[in-house]
């Protein structure tokens, strides 16, 4: 997707080799016309797939999962990282290690929202290591519902979870995949440059 | 906005006679077309203010704001609960008390997007005790910006967040007040349900 790989060259900020700062448009700060670009895209790429609720994990991934339900016209839900007391007691939930905030986090979903009926797609601002993700499709397991696949903002393609969800057979639509990058002039090689 | 009120009395579950979970389309699952339908209501109650920044707290938050920032063609920031390491050292930060949880915790707005140039609109999905908007306030007070005021998606009108706030001269728009709610039967009353 040109107008996001632009916006990650013009604003994003790489720190050492690994860490990609997009908080002025996406993590942070939100460029609501990009968002809406964004979920059109993914609702296009799995337009057709029956798709009957969009899920995506707080916070960063609200954005633009929503417009992605917006334009798929479904539901969206977004998994709770923290317990609250206003959540259901009845949850599906799993355990995510966090190598971002070096912690490890439960996220949750309500059982009222998500059952073996539901062909859910996951949306998700990045794709690293693949734990978010794996914990979404655990969820999804325990439900019995059917994943369509996963859209995702920015894959970082020099970390191993684009694979590692890939060979599960699960089909990943990433807008763009980081092929390297170096702090040094914030120098970012996206993987179909050469295209 | 009557789209909303229905949405409230057709899916609101009260418990006892202070919480309403709305988290059928609001809080955990999402309904983007009413979010969208919102965003519009909040930018049109704010249009011709010259607002700069839509503004508001992660999670439930994002959805509303989103919208609201897309029609009045703004960026959206949402204030950041906890301390990542990929959010900037440099920000603005003020405690906040969270009478839903039980805790106090920290929100944070990194210096890059807010300054004394902006024009700020707080969105948020909840007014109760208005804690939050006073975190929000003392934050736009440290980066010296404008507040053109707040829209909220439901006000708990029997608490006193709203009159505490408007007390201090900052315009509320809540686009559904709860002037009483029982848990037997459901039962919610809105402020101007005797219009």
């Amino acid at each position: 997707m040109d107008l996001l790989k632009q916006k990650i060259r013009a604003e994003g900020r790489v720190i050492g080799t690994e860490i990609l700062n997009v908080d002025s448009f996406l993590n942070h700060q939100v460029d609501p016309h990009l968002m809406q670009s964004i979920g059109r895209e993914f609702a296009s790429l799995f337009a057709d797939q029956g798709i009957t609720k969009v899920i995506t994990i707080e916070s960063s991934g609200i954005a633009p999962a929503i417009f992605t339900g917006l334009f798929l016209d479904v539901p969206v839900i977004f998994a709770k990282k923290t317990e609250s007391r206003n959540l259901d007691t009845e949850t599906y939930h799993a355990a995510v290690h966090s190598f971002t905030r070096g912690t490890e986090y439960i996220i949750r979903v309500s059982k009222r929202y998500l059952s073996a009926d539901d062909t859910i797609l996951f949306i998700d601002d990045f794709l690293a290591c693949g734990r978010a993700l794996q914990g979404l499709l655990d969820i999804a397991g325990q439900a019995g519902a059917k994943v369509a696949g996963a859209g995702i903002v920015i894959e970082k393609g020099f970390q191993d979870g684009g694979s590692l969800i890939r060979n599960m057979g699960i089909r990943v639509e990433s807008l763009a995949i980081i092929k390297e990058m170096s702090e040094e002039g914030s120098s970012i090689t996206f993987s179909d440059d050469t295209k």
